[in-house]
Formats: C-alpha cells, sequence, structure tokens
C-alpha cells in the first residue's frame, strides 16, 4: 500500500473521456481509482447496431477489468455516484466513500426529452445497452405482431417505424431500420407484403445533420430516399401515445414503434452537485476545464460545457470527450509538476455518419466524401477504433456477412 | 391457398424434436404450422455456456424463420399456447385458434424443484436464456461485490458457487465455473485473493453422471477434483434462504449462489391437457408415441413418458428427442399413405459430457474415452450439431480464443 502516498486520482466514468484520462496517466505516479456503474466500456457510436439486430451488445462493449489489467496504478470499481462533497474532496457510493486528491467527472450524458412525457413513457430510446436490446425486441416483435394481424390498417400501424431527430444517430438508425426490412425481413416474412413498412425520419429543423457541410447534407437526404425512408423536415413532434403520433400541425400518424434520438443532455448526477449549469445541463467549466473555485475537479465529454472559438457550445461528440480527456491527463500531470493547466482547443478531426449498408457521408481534411468510399472509410474506422483485437474481428466477420448476404443473425426476441 | 386442401400438421415447440418433424416433412404433401413462444431455435445442450459468460444467446440461438426459410409448406407463428381441444382438433393460443389434422406436442421440459420453495426462489436455473443470462449476470456481480467486501467471512459466502445435481449439466457447469475462477477472474481480480473462492457439487444420489459406465464416472470425479470443484455425493439439499444452504444433515454452508441442475420435468401446459401423465409430470403415450385415444396426436421428447426396453423411462434427452421427432415424421407419413404407425425404439448414439476446457468423458460406439480426445469430439460435435454456418464459425472462433488465451469475453453484467 505504498500507493496510498501517492496522490489519488479518482475518475468518475468510463466512457471515451474518463478512458482516456486514466489510460494516458498510466505511466504517471498517482493512484488511480476508476469508476462506472457497468462493468463495461460501452463504444456508443455503433449501439444503434445492437437495436437494428446487427450486433451483439458483447460486441461493442468490453469488461473494464480486461481493458485496464495490465494498468498497476489503477483500481476498478464498480458502483453508482450517489453524492460528492467538493469541500471534503470525497466521492460517496452505494456502501464506500471514497477520498480523491483529483476528481475527473466524466459521466457523459443521457436521453433529453425536453420534458415530452408522453414520448419518455411510451416512445423508445438507444442510449445504454439494456434501452437498445428493448428496441431490437420491440421491433421484432412488431414484425411477429403483423404476421397475425388482419386487419390492414392496424397492419400498416404496426409496420410504422418513427425516428424522431436528424442527426447521425437518427440518420444511422434509419437507414439501418430501412435496409433490414428491404433485405431481411422480406425474407423471413413471405406471407407478408411488407410494401406496408414505413421508416420515416423526422426532424424539427430544416436541415438533417446540420453540422455538416451542405453538399453532405443533401448526399444524406438522397441516400435515404433511396433506402425508402421518408425524411419530414421542419417537422415537430408534438406527442405519442404508443399507437399513434401527433404532429406540431395537429397531423396524426398511427405508429406502434417511436425511437427518440433527438436530444442528449448531461447525465442527472450532475444536478444534484450545486454546480453552475448551462445548457442540456452541462456543467460551466473553466478554459482549461476545471471547476470554478475547484481547480482540483475537471470535468470532460457530454457533462461539460463550454463553448467553441465560434462562440457555439461544443457537441456531444465522442470525439470532444477523447479530445478533453488527453487535455485533463496533461494537465494533471502538468499540475503535478507545478506547471499551471493548459487551456482546451477542439480540433475538429472531421465528420462520418453511415447510412444503412454501403453508403455514408464523411468530412475528413476538409474534403466531402458520400457513397460507398465515404463507407469502406467508416467500417474501417470504427473496427479499429473498437477496443479488444478479437472484437474487431467478430464485428469484421459479422460485417462481411451481412454485406454478402444481406443477412443479419442477431434477430432473438428476449424477454426483460 | 390451395394448400388449405392439404392435411394441416401443427407442430407445438421448436426444440430438437419439433424441429426434426417439421424438417423431415419438408417433402411431403403437408401443411405445417410450427408454433413456439420464442422466435428460435435454442442449442440447449450449451446453453449452460451461456450462465459461466463462455458463449452468447445467439451463438447458441438461431431464428426460426430464417431457418425455415426455404421449406414452402412450413409457416411459423410465435405465441404460447393456452390449451388445446383434442375432440375438436384445434388448439388455442392468445387471440388466435389454429384447427389441425394432425398434432404433434413436441413442449419440452422445465426445471423441476420438487416442490422445494425455497430453492425455486433463491436458487438460480439454466433453463432458457433468460434464466441463462441472469446467472452469468449474477455470477459476474458475485465478483464485483467480492471485491468491495472487507469481512472475510462474508467474502467467502460471496465467493462460494454451489451447483446441485450431478447430471451432465451440473457437472459440465461446474467445470467449466471452476475454469472460469481459475484461469480468467484471478487475473480481473489482482486486488483480490481467490484462493477463499469455491466451487461445490451437490448429487443426492451416490453417482455423478448416473446414466455412464463406471469407469467414466470416476474420470469424472478425477477431472472435477483436479478443476478444484469440490463434489459431495450422497448429499441432499434441505433449503436454502438465498445467502446460506442447509444440508439434509443440517450441515450449514454460506453461499451467494446456488444454481439448481437437478431436476427437469414436462412443460406445465401439459397439466392442463386432462391427460395421463407419469413421472415428471410426462404424457403416457403408445408405444408409436401417439396419444391414447387420439392416434392423430403425437407427442415427442421431455413431454412423452415412454419406458426403455429395459423398463426404465426413457432419459430427458435432445438425443430421444431427435429419434422421435424422426419416427414420428415417418409414421405421420405412413398414416397418410393408409399404412400403420411403427413403434419407437431408442437407439443410444453414446454419452458425452465435458468437464471444462481440453477435458470431457465419452462413450462411443461402446469405447469410453476421457481427457482431451473426449474433449475434441465434443467440441466439433457440438459445433457440427450447431444450426447455421456462421454460427458455427462465431463459435469455433470464441472457443479457439477462450482456449488459447484462457479469456472469456461475454462477461458484462446487463441489467434485467
Amino acid at each position: 500500500m505504498n500507493t496510498k502516498k501517492l496522490p489519488h486520482i479518482v475518475i468518475v466514468g468510463a466512457g471515451f473521456g474518463g478512458m482516456e484520462v486514466a489510460r494516458r496517466l498510466a505511466k504517471s505516479p498517482v493512484q488511480i481509482t476508476l469508476i462506472d456503474r457497468h462493468n463495461y466500456h460501452l463504444f456508443q457510436p455503433l449501439l444503434y447496431q445492437v437495436a437494428i439486430a446487427g450486433l451483439l451488445p458483447s460486441q461493442i462493449a468490453y469488461p473494464l477489468r480486461t481493458i485496464f489489467r495490465k494498468q498497476k496504478n489503477l483500481t476498478f470499481q464498480m458502483g453508482e455516484v450517489t453524492s460528492i462533497d467538493f469541500n471534503s474532496r470525497y466521492v460517496k457510493l452505494e456502501g464506500s466513500v471514497i477520498a480523491y486528491d483529483t476528481l475527473v467527472l466524466a459521466v457523459g450524458g443521457q436521453t433529453n426529452f425536453f420534458g415530452m412525457n408522453s414520448v419518455e413513457q411510451n416512445g423508445l430510446q438507444i442510449k445504454d445497452i439494456e434501452s437498445a436490446v428493448s428496441t431490437r425486441n420491440h421491433l421484432l416483435s412488431m414484425f411477429e405482431r403483423a404476421s397475425r394481424e388482419a386487419d390492414a390498417e392496424k397492419r400498416r400501424a404496426l409496420l410504422t417505424f418513427v425516428i424522431v431527430g436528424g442527426g447521425p444517430t437518427g440518420v444511422e438508425t434509419a437507414g439501418a431500420l430501412a435496409e433490414l426490412i428491404s433485405h431481411v425481413m422480406v425474407k423471413d416474412y413471405p406471407e407478408m407484403s411488407l410494401t406496408d413498412a414505413r421508416v420515416l425520419l423526422i426532424e424539427a429543423t430544416e436541415h438533417l445533420i446540420t453540422a455538416y457541410p451542405d453538399e453532405l447534407r443533401k448526399a444524406t437526404r438522397d441516400l435515404l430516399r433511396r433506402k425508402n425512408v421518408e425524411v419530414l423536415t421542419n417537422t415537430k413532434l408534438a406527442s405519442y401515445n404508443g399507437q399513434q403520433m401527433t404532429l406540431g400541425d395537429d397531423r396524426q400518424i398511427p405508429a406502434h414503434t417511436l425511437i427518440w434520438t433527438a436530444g442528449v443532455k448531461a447525465a442527472e448526477v450532475v444536478d444534484h452537485l450545486g454546480v453552475q449549469q448551462a445548457g442540456s445541463g452541462r456543467v460551466r467549466v473553466e478554459s482549461t476545464l476545471q471547476l470554478p473555485q475547484h481547480p482540483e475537479v475537471f470535468i470532460v465529454g457530454d457533462a461539460a460545457y463550454l463553448e467553441n472559438g465560434d462562440g457555439k457550445p461544443l457537441p456531444m461528440l465522442s470525439t470532444v470527450a477523447l479530445q478533453q480527456g488527453k487535455i485533463t491527463a496533461q494537465n494533471i500531470q502538468r499540475i503535478l509538476k507545478g506547471q499551471s493547466p493548459k487551456p482546451f482547443h477542439y480540433k475538429d478531426p472531421g465528420l462520418l455518419a453511415t447510412i444503412g449498408r454501403n453508403a455514408a457521408v464523411a468530412r475528413i481534411w476538409g474534403i466531402s466524401f458520400s457513397g460507398f468510399i465515404a463507407w469502406v472509410i467508416w467500417v474501417f474506422l470504427h473496427i479499429y477504433r473498437l477496443i479488444g483485437f478479437r472484437n474487431r474481428v467478430l464485428v469484421l466477420v459479422n460485417w462481411a456477412w451481412d454485406y454478402i448476404f444481406y443477412e443479419n443473425q442477431v434477430r432473438l426476441i428476449t424477454k426483460e
């Protein structure tokens, strides 16, 4: 326990930001405790693939104890943070209290329904493994129910799939779901005509994937149309009762499935910390990602509110979290050496979104790609970024298989 | 709908028995409706691998609609049978009624707790995907809790894993769990000494895997001992409260985990059919597997009670179900041709049980194998029997990986 004398760095959250801090401190003279409420790191960018039965949870999640097995200065603890005392410098979990010298809050985000209770109660989301698997089970059950439904009206409602939110997740989910129907379900349900099946993508603003340059927004729209996704922009959702959705203009569309991807906010835990919050509940931090009045507390990723050069808040993206994790590790090391911390500047690494099989849009090194080349870049980038060699191989096998045989193997309806 | 004129064969249950009947009638002039409460076929012999985090559910389960995609005379319907009218010849599901000319009941079995409510309430089982995943989550959580437990007594209780039942499932689970601890968990939990961890295998009778010849029973015991499984035969379980188990001789053993594999009985649905039942609730059938007074109803697999040549009831094994499925398909064809059905005779194809990595016991063509050769036979036989080429590849990749690196990748604790 000579490690006791080393400064104790407590990292809450093992998403992209927290993981990056932990890894970059591997060689530093510190004792790290990493806390997460799950025992695995989740590769969120591919979570939508679990929801549309394209990938298995274990292909995009990896046990944290295995990841950090070789990092001797780190201990993992599974648990949920209930409160934090910034003055006495300790973190409370159920059943234990952990004191820190330096705290890194990388608690991430959660779905933001903007107070639309009817959607929160009756809609689906793709936020964690459990919700993605529930979404998968729900989607697959709709086809089973439709296959037994004699009434054409009711069958159409069972086969109408609404995705709300024109961001990357919404676009990727809509494209992949449309392909699941047109390439896989048509084969699985020969007794039923799937021309009734509809995939709607609803976006309140004028554009899909707003962050992208205009030519890519157009390309995205065209690619989705070609996959028979009905794109409705400038369209607001008013309410959803589980069978029927009501739009802002009072139009009603019968649909048993609504997947909400239209909002993210900081994880709820930060609401109870008595800190100053900005839009989406994110915590206002210094340019160095330190908490005002508490230089020993860093906040990284979705939970941190910091403005970009252009005065816009930084987007809630894994790339932002990764870069913030890197600078936070550096700043912790600088402070240990008596140096002053450096401010964070986001370097846009480019944009990349897939629209189902063999189509994607990308903006890299200032160049816009769309279609197959962009998709190949997307596949390899994501497989490369996936943690764990074996996972990469399995994901590749999966995709190769799906790509060649238009086949998804994960279509199990499991009870919860 | 010219198929309407063809005799309608309704098969309830898509386990080994029901699947075999359905496949062997593929070329017959019949219309088949296959009913199962799940949308997948489950390869039960490997379910324990899901429970010990060795395989993924989707590696041993396969969507039924995909399996029967090319069989044009079969329609699949997902649903639970609520009642059967043998006189009017129809099957009732929630929301639908299906008339039959010939009925095949292949509803399988369920766990038999022999009225031990304390075990049913506080113990774990490995009967379907859901219970196997719950068992996995429970097992993995015990290690997390133990890693936070300061009290040595309590930690020992958290790390004491009891498996009740010395049949193949119990033996295979105990062996695999012991290896998970000694090869994987020791690496994942460097902060905690796992010498406290115990795996107990409890069997009420004198022998493990009673059906096997004596030399293999001995070999099994030795192999388990070598893997540090404590084998207690002639030991009865009296009760279990979730923290402590009480044995027949009032001995008490603190243990937070008890997996019950000691009993199987016919699926509950047959209790409500008003038919004559024998031991384990199985339905008494003619030697042709027909229901007395109802020659148009066949019962195959765990749900059927038939005695072997030696007067013993046939075991509840997949091999029995498969052979009964085969003869039932033949008898249905014979009856359609106006021939009389043939009686069923079980041909023992041999016995095979694995005891964790690289060790197994087998009895094939009258020869007894044990150790590595038996294990290789077991691996290839099981992979071969697994449905779906891609699954086989993935299972092989998984096992090869585990075998070379002593690594299990599926150790995710998911909420239910």
